[in-house]
């Protein structure tokens, strides 16, 4: 295929690579001027280092699975059950590397091939007793796969990557049904050969599964133009101990309360997705990316807040604040760079943020209405050069945190959401919190999510690692900051990134006691045993 | 204040009037030939003449309410229960004609001025297991008001009128607090001294609240432009015999299900729905109403879904079928629709469907987009005048349908949506249904909502009325409809008319046996002992 079909036929992000993730000399040096001295720490352990016990699925349970998924679709070896120990949070990392720390390994991992077997596999662990936790890309960043035992003897990890297939594509309606283990670029790769686009590309997207952005309500960084991944939903096909869900029938309903809304987001406890039907749209034709710097974070928010609120967003909108858009610059650590800062000091910009704005295909012609807009509000243009920049680099960040844990960095990121008018409040408060409990830290911000009424807070925390308990340093510093979020009733204790293991403390000062006893009594009346993901989302 | 002050500061539809309601005699002998001689039945009876049995409120909880809202906001006499027994279903309707066919007459009207005192309240309906019926404007079509008991001794009627105030509003987020009990166009003057609006304009505006809309995922008129009602949520606050619920902190968020869109459209089971923070706009400055005409159904489906799929919808887009066309030409009767059928038979249109456009403020913009996307269509532009009259009469249906049934006319409205390549065929399904379980009945169809995946159908049924049995009349064709659309798997019971009584028997056909078990499971939750709108939503 040559260059221009490959264009027209596939969407532009499945182009995307990820930048070079080794970190210049300068660049280390200038992070350590910042946080300081930083001792790279213990490796990564062989798996002969970490502990894993004899398995311990029950006999007659692994001969009903080996009938139903085939014997050589029940694994009980130690790496397998190792790759499946876990998602890559930054404590999920930090356990490999500790073998003390004790990772939570599931006693097998079961790869059903359809949502027939899914239904099967479900039935027998109700019957033998077994937990499970369903296993997309292995990309939860909140403790969304850890294999928790819940009580139980038991546990295994359902894979849901057999579970691949592009099932149908209603090109009328603009619906595709994908089957929940089908990889992002895999998803978008099939949808090209009919010239459709999902358009969902969260930084997960390279790994992350159709499934797994249903169960935790993913929003990718389109999410302005092409929607959260819940608004994309529009039926959804679910294994539960007591059967199989369907839900999903029409664009729009008022048969009472919405329940895909209640599977969208249930993370695994109230059934496993098996396949998701989804509004699909053409590929788009051009895309054009771009960035602006705007002078102070206050001004930058506000010039977003306009695009939001008068329909002018960009596909894409991505504003750093003061910090990362400096970090961003001395990390980069070239001459362009150098060029830019320069250039930025010239106009005058005093506490320059960056922002990126992208747009695909007919939003394109929207974007001189939006550039108008940006410059009656003192954006100073920066051209496409950066804004191509980022778009290259735009799923990096899990290989440069890689980099980053080598050279001794504490290194990882957590979000919030909150209204326009709280925005600036909670920013101040998540950064107090993050700047008291950690050491010299650096403390980076993005809102990478608009809307009309507000916007998500993104941040990425680096500080030197305390190599004497790194885990205990991440977990009090990641306390304050969710502490900071529940406490002040202003902000959403994730956005993107969903509840896990790791938020289930603070949901209840978000939904009331009254919403966990709801989703609690939800889960029992399609899970009565508990077997299904224990230990995530519900505290 | 002059005419253009008031074209700026208050939303167009808070202009909008009912047209003329009477009949003109050639457009009821038009009707007698389609649907046969109708027999004017029995008129509205007179309070006196309807059943209305001795309150049944015990005197210690009668007592305990006085307290609560005063005694004057306890009202138990035969006029007021009467005027809250049910809402304006042509069933409810027929019921008030017809004193045997038995009204179901709340025990009292409580009228609490806030939700503090909504949740008292119903901690004395706990208390004394007194059943609970939210009440709003009372403007459901499907038995959502209906004071049923569920094998209580006592229902009350708890009528939220008091709760008419709007409590805040946040310019920046722009977000406006308002209690459930405020009608559409006072919500829209009070909106309007910040100059803003709501946009939600569904056909019962006049007289439905808040509250109702939120409890029923009602959808208004202007839906392409301004969402649905649950797009506006931002949050919700909720009495429930287990304490006050509030949902919502963020714009978007990941923290498990929404749980919001659980409470929206829970139709007064899960708890009385207080106040609703609700996304506003600016007033728009101008807007632009238009009509066109598409030769045939296919067509106009077509063309209006290509607006939809190419992101070029108005903000109000109804596509009236064959049939609802010729009506609406045939009932209106003056010399101006004879020239329109002229024009229309001029320019080859054999099956006129008429199609209204309405765009406000910002969108007028993209207004040449879409009417060049329609005459590429072979859309036939019929100019502003009869677009202008659909906008004047839009809140007349009510009224209309008051009119026919004085004739003697069996008239009601259904609706439902389904994905595009579905809407042909469940068309059919419904068409057939009704036109099977009547005699000469006169169907008429629009579509008034759509997505990028599907549309809304709306039907409006005439028949001449079986003064022997209307009731059963009505019921068995209303069941057949319901049947085709449940039975087909095409379609949702209910686009924006919600559940109430009149759907309950066939939601399990759309969310499953564990739907119903999980909506229960989550009753139970809130409403133990299952005080709140017995018999509505749940089969």
């Amino acid at each position: 295929m040559n260059d221009i079909a490959d264009h027209r036929m596939r969407a532009a992000w499945t182009r995307d690579g990820a930048a070079a993730t080794e970190l210049a000399p300068r660049a280390v040096r200038w992070l350590t001027q910042r946080i300081g001295r930083c001792v790279p720490g213990a490796p990564v352990a062989p798996d002969s280092a970490l502990l894993v016990t004899p398995s311990r699925l029950p006999g007659p349970a692994a001969e009903k699975l080996a009938v139903i998924v085939g014997p050589e679709h029940v694994l009980d070896d130690p790496g397998e059950r190792l790759a499946r120990s876990g998602g890559l949070s930054y404590l999920d990392l930090l356990r490999r590397r500790h073998p003390s720390a004790g990772l939570d390994v599931p006693d097998a991992v079961v790869l059903p091939a359809d949502p027939g077997q899914v239904q099967r596999v479900l039935d027998v662990c109700v019957e033998h007793d077994i937990a499970v936790v369903p296993f997309g890309g292995g990309t939860s960043v909140v403790g969304g796969v850890n294999a928790l035992r819940g009580g139980k003897d038991a546990v295994l990890v359902l894979d849901l990557e057999r579970l691949d297939r592009l099932v149908s594509v209603d090109p009328v309606s603009r619906i595709a049904v994908l089957q929940a283990g089908v990889r992002g670029p895999d998803a978008e790769r099939m949808l090209s050969l009919h010239g459709l686009t999902l358009g969902h590309v969260p930084q997960s997207f390279e790994r992350a599964t159709i499934g797994g952005f249903a169960a935790t309500r993913s929003a990718g960084q389109a999410s302005s133009g092409y929607g959260r991944f819940e608004d994309m939903v529009e039926s959804v096909r679910l294994a539960t101990p007591k059967g199989e869900w369907r839900l999903g029938v029409a664009p729009a309903s008022a048969a009472g309360p919405d329940l895909r809304r209640l599977a969208v987001g249930s993370e695994g406890t109230l059934g496993v997705i098996t396949e998701v039907a989804l509004r699909v749209r053409p590929i788009p034709e051009s895309e054009r990316f771009e960035a602006f710097a705007v002078d102070g974070w206050d001004r930058g928010l506000a010039a977003v807040r306009h695009l939001a609120q008068r329909g002018l967003l960009a596909d894409v909108t991505r504003l750093s604040d003061v910090d990362e858009t400096d970090s961003a610059l001395a990390l980069a650590g070239n001459w362009k760079t150098a060029l830019l800062r320069r250039y930025l000091a010239a106009r005058g910009l005093a506490e320059p943020c960056l922002l990126v704005l992208g747009w695909y295909g007919e939003s394109v012609r929207r974007r001189r209405e939006a550039v108008r807009s940006l410059r009656a509000a003192g954006a100073v243009g920066l051209g496409r050069a950066p804004g191509e920049a980022w778009r290259r680099s735009r799923f990096a960040g899990p290989r440069q945190r890689d980099a980053l844990l080598e050279l001794g960095v504490c290194v990882e990121t957590l979000e919030t959401a909150a209204h326009w008018s709280d925005l600036g409040a909670l920013y101040e408060r998540v950064r107090a919190a993050l700047r008291e409990s950690l050491d010299r830290p650096l403390v980076l911000c993005h809102v990478s999510h608009a809307y009309e009424t507000g916007a998500s807070l993104y941040f990425t925390v680096l500080a030197a690692r305390d190599e004497a308990d790194p885990i205990g340093q991440w977990q009090r510093a990641k306390h304050a900051a969710s502490a900071a979020i529940a406490d002040s009733g202003l902000g959403t204790i994730s956005h993107h990134h969903a509840v896990g293991a790791d938020h289930a403390p603070y949901l209840a000062a978000e939904i009331g006691d009254l919403g966990v006893a709801v989703l609690t009594a939800a889960k029992r009346a399609v899970d009565p045993t508990g077997i299904l993901n224990p230990g995530k989302l519900l505290p």
